[in-house]
């Protein structure tokens, strides 16, 4: 694995170095760490990388890394870049013959966006989206309950992803983390739209196996001198007919990083919460609900694939951002071993990348429009 | 207390009657039970009633003990029976002088809710409408924090009162609860919208002292052969610039009686859940959550004057129902003794009646628009 | 229902009050409030009765109430004064053809434990003494479901009574709660332990049907200048073989009124929390626990006939407590009516009462040992 | 680093494999992970090891690491064997100058564990025993809030670690956790005790800061044909007074993982639940609890420097595990440089194992005592 991005000081680079070498399948031997040569640099030094494989930018790392010999050299790059810098090294990588990881949203812009399916397809390579939230065990046993029918037709989906950290003009600190996901530059048309609702958009998706079809949005900024959404409140209709609402924002004073999905159908409902993430509540009327939990009993079989250790040993955030990696690898092994890639074993890839591009435009569009619903197409 | 409704099987009127005796201010001298005079008398029995105060129907039950002396007649009504059996016994009631304990939605109709505000106003007489989840001790200090500045401007709120037990059509099994609920006749133009939505219409304006300005609905009856609204979802935009999502709903199976609020402002968020009432929860961004717990410490005032027990020594549904008496009570007490009604004391009036009646038009208008916003004007 | 004890500013007795009329089968007729003849009279005015109802004392009451007429005359005599008054009182009603409701523990000594329950034997009269927390619906359930073979043989059992309330002497600032509690010439040989630890005692009894057999006690003063226990830890062998804990203290610095209970067997586990108590958690190894709720789904008879309203409209300790008084009148009506009491409709009697006082006795018998087991017989 | 023990269908192994690289600072070069050579190879191969740093036994992987270059050569030796296999190699180990990681319990019996103490004081070398569950930042806060005083001189400490897995005879089924932790051989004297409740133990004096110095016991076989404990209840007293409860057990039924403690002081109390680890609940009477969470404000610099990620990205059981591992490379690292050990990245070590085994051979001692107490001396 060759990074792009991720220096010392971000936060999402030293996620996904974890989160790849977590099951022994990837090792990161090169990167480009940062828009700064010194800062990459060092970057690469402390994590043990010899000097020659710590690159001044992406360009040079792609281009040199392709002249070693295959063996030696990276087999994917990951890139964990501000949301404006996704594009243009997933590009280059691919052109290049490279897979790639790719944190999300997929890119700046939505034409962005569909170029970057188009090469994806003509490349012929893996491509994968880190919706991390997807990796987590029960969020693969809620959706294994909802293909075998267990809620039947589902009528109502309510998921949220509330945090608190932006109740204030964070941004005027000189918090990184906070200046380039409030910068339209650098993060493109929508803040914690992007940032955030495009995971509770992804997971509510996933899970459900139902696609979004109508919105109806409520955007904000709240925090004065703000230039992006802080809090979005959206009426959501399915293909199926189910009504959904999504809510997201990053003014819940107090909130952590609490995305949570709750899912009704005729015969029973769904609960869970990241925060808690071994928890699935099954619900049915006039039953007890029953506590599912990572690793007790007879959970699916796509449950117990991504589950590493007995039942109460919690396992958290970096162990479902592993299960994007290791999947990812997989995928990669089987294709050097000329196997089709086992879907056991899947990850969000371009498509719902672009999807999420789509989703944000509409959400905005509908924000700014007087109509009740505004159409999601992709 | 005189009762118009709440024969033996029906429930309201057994919760109306635990809570109006509970703290020793009340009794029931007499009732006009059912509109079965055989009910009635049967039900008048079983509560040890002297037969001659149970009457064949509310109009007889106003003239007799109209006719009674002061002092051996009952002092005021409280009506129990279904939607569209509201208006006429409080009209008749308050045209003869008696005060006024109703159960929520106000009336079956915007227009005869406009009508009763008229009336007790003319009547000078005490009126009290239970909408009951204000009655809570922790719903008393949510209002006393906020009121004091703990959450500064208000940014966001979400309400919800999510049910199953309408999950399917079980107003075609004989249920009677369900029967009356979901029959525009007996219910008015809303179903679960007027049946719990408008707790929740009502809870929200209580605890943050805001009112909803503008609404964006979308009401759905999901299960086939039901008449009126199962499930609403509604984007909320409230008077000082906040936002809103209430959303209430019978067919979210499993889900009992989820009545719970979120509330977040510049300064902090608060949290409460009706199935646990006794807790508070106040967030603060980067600090420890608290949670304020019904007897615990330097509450307020207000949630002081609603507790009857030491901490720990759960209080409920009842207990928060018979508040309300109480505190009705106490405001009759006043009158006869010529003093004003202690603030502290508090309790739903007809002007929250027509509000929730109005909120009722305004949601289903909505709902039936293609414009985005619809006006909530009362 | 003439009250013993129970002056407005105490606390037991307005629970009692409250508990007592909750069903609208017993009528507070006349009470002697208080060992002052004017504060006596002063909560007789309160509570509405007629002076001529109010007496200075007990023994006052009981000869004043005999004398008058059947069905005017109280029906039995309610009890809520400190420990060393429950005795006398209890005698004398019983002796006057009074049935007689008991606040516990039983007695001040074993001695009068012993004396009592011969009385009661020999009155042939009704006796219930007031261990609420069996009263609670899900303490039924958990009751039936270890009938029903549900856990199987029960190995172990844990059960918990903190209380923080008295981390500080407390007693030394006049509060009134305090300061009998931790009076040997009031409360017993015991602090807490007869205080709460005799009500862990007696639902672990209840709930798994054994009983204890030896103890190894250990108790504790933490409060410099306390005369009596603030503090137990237990370890218990039951009649079946299977082993215990039970822990209560009252300087669990921050806990409210924690009972809780954890029982294990060959095939499940039960775990109830007094301050939840309309949750029951069933575990089984290797299979999602079972959240079972008041009022959802197929419940024992027993578990329903002591919950008074759908699921989901907390039912608490007030409740709890009424369902040992409206059982007590259901018996005291069988009674009248020649028929049987029906077990479905139980209450603690003065058995329950006697092997509170000895489990007393042996605990700090135990706790004085050098000796690790100290046989519990009564 | 090189590892004894740990082939692939072990448990404990792979937690070490994950906990040692998640932190980029350790690799895994060689190892000896099976009495099997044929498991050990295969092992090795799915680690992607070179087959000849891949050995028959540890005494060959110690010799033959041992003439190998230094920083080609392992830097330090990992076991994870069944715990009769932890001396000899930790011997051999540190005889031939390498640090040592060990799992729990220190060794077979304590005659070995004082030998080992020798050894490790001789050698001059680090060695780290790994009771994980004190790298929790939540259990850092604890300890770093009891150092500073916030409960006050501590009275009551209450630890559990109740688990299900062995509520029935699991060793006669092939498992092969279960039959290596149940017999005498291989566990030791103890079953459960020495498995979990040693980390009991641990966890109460590490955060408590307190040492235990007498016991009362009272342990159980509860499943037919099992031969060592499978649940043990402990009343405790501590070095300044305070008192406690330790249990722990296997045949909890439904239990998962559940190591819990309560702590309660002077001033205030503390809750922390192994399978809620990112919240540590501080109490105090009359004040509303407050909820530390990982990450979230002014926590203490040792809870910082165990977490990762910001607040509400659950990290869990491997991070916690890595925490020891880096604080072990931390100071191997310091070693090299000659500097001090920095005591905020502090780690279990021999003289925890040591206590831990005078705790097993205490608590049997007191199960077979008929006197109340025995002492607790190391």
């Amino acid at each position: 694995m060759g990074m792009v991005g991720g220096s010392t000081d971000a936060f999402i680079g030293a996620v996904h170095r974890r989160a790849a070498i977590m099951d022994g399948e990837i090792e990161l031997v090169c990167g480009a760490f940062s828009s700064s040569p010194e800062k990459s640099a060092a970057t690469g030094a402390a994590l043990y990388l010899p000097p020659d494989r710590v690159y001044a930018n992406y360009e040079e790392m792609i281009q040199k890394e392709k002249e070693l010999p295959e063996g030696e050299r990276m087999d994917f790059v990951a890139i964990v870049t501000p949301n404006h810098v996704h594009f243009p090294p997933a590009k280059l990588a691919l052109e290049n013959g490279f897979h790639v990881v790719c944190d999300k949203p997929l890119t700046h812009t939505t034409e962005d966006a569909e170029a970057l399916v188009k090469i994806v397809e003509e490349s012929g390579l893996i491509f994968c989206l880190t919706h991390n939230y997807t990796g987590y065990p029960m969020v693969k046993e809620a959706r294994e309950l909802i293909k075998a029918g267990a809620l039947g037709s589902i009528r109502k989906v309510i998921v949220e992803y509330p945090q608190g950290w932006l109740s204030t003009l964070v941004e005027a600190t000189g918090n990184k983390q906070a200046s380039w996901r409030t910068d339209p530059e650098r993060s493109g048309a929508a803040g914690g739209l992007g940032d955030i609702g495009t995971h509770a958009e992804n997971l509510a998706e996933y899970i459900t196996g139902l696609k979004i079809t109508e919105v109806c949005a409520d955007l904000t900024i709240f925090v004065e001198g703000r230039l992006l959404d802080d809090d979005a409140n959206v009426l959501l209709h399915f293909d199926n007919g189910a009504k959904g609402i999504l809510q997201n924002s990053q003014i819940c004073n107090g909130e952590e990083n609490d995305l949570n999905i709750r899912i009704y159908g005729e015969l029973g409902g769904l609960e869970w919460n990241q925060m808690e993430p071994n928890t699935l509540i099954h619900k049915v009327q006039g039953s007890p609900a029953r506590l599912l939990r990572t690793g007790v009993g007879a959970l699916s079989e796509a449950a117990q694939a991504h589950t590493r250790i007995p039942a109460g040993h919690p396992e958290g955030y970096f162990e479902a951002f592993a299960n994007l990696y290791r999947n990812f690898a997989l995928a990669v092994r089987a294709r050097w071993e000329g196997k089709d890639q086992d879907p056991l074993y899947d990850f969000p890839d371009v498509y719902d990348g672009l999807r999420g591009m789509k989703f944000i435009d509409t959400v905005i569009a509908s924000d700014k429009s007087d109509e009740k619903w505004t159409k999601f197409i992709v």
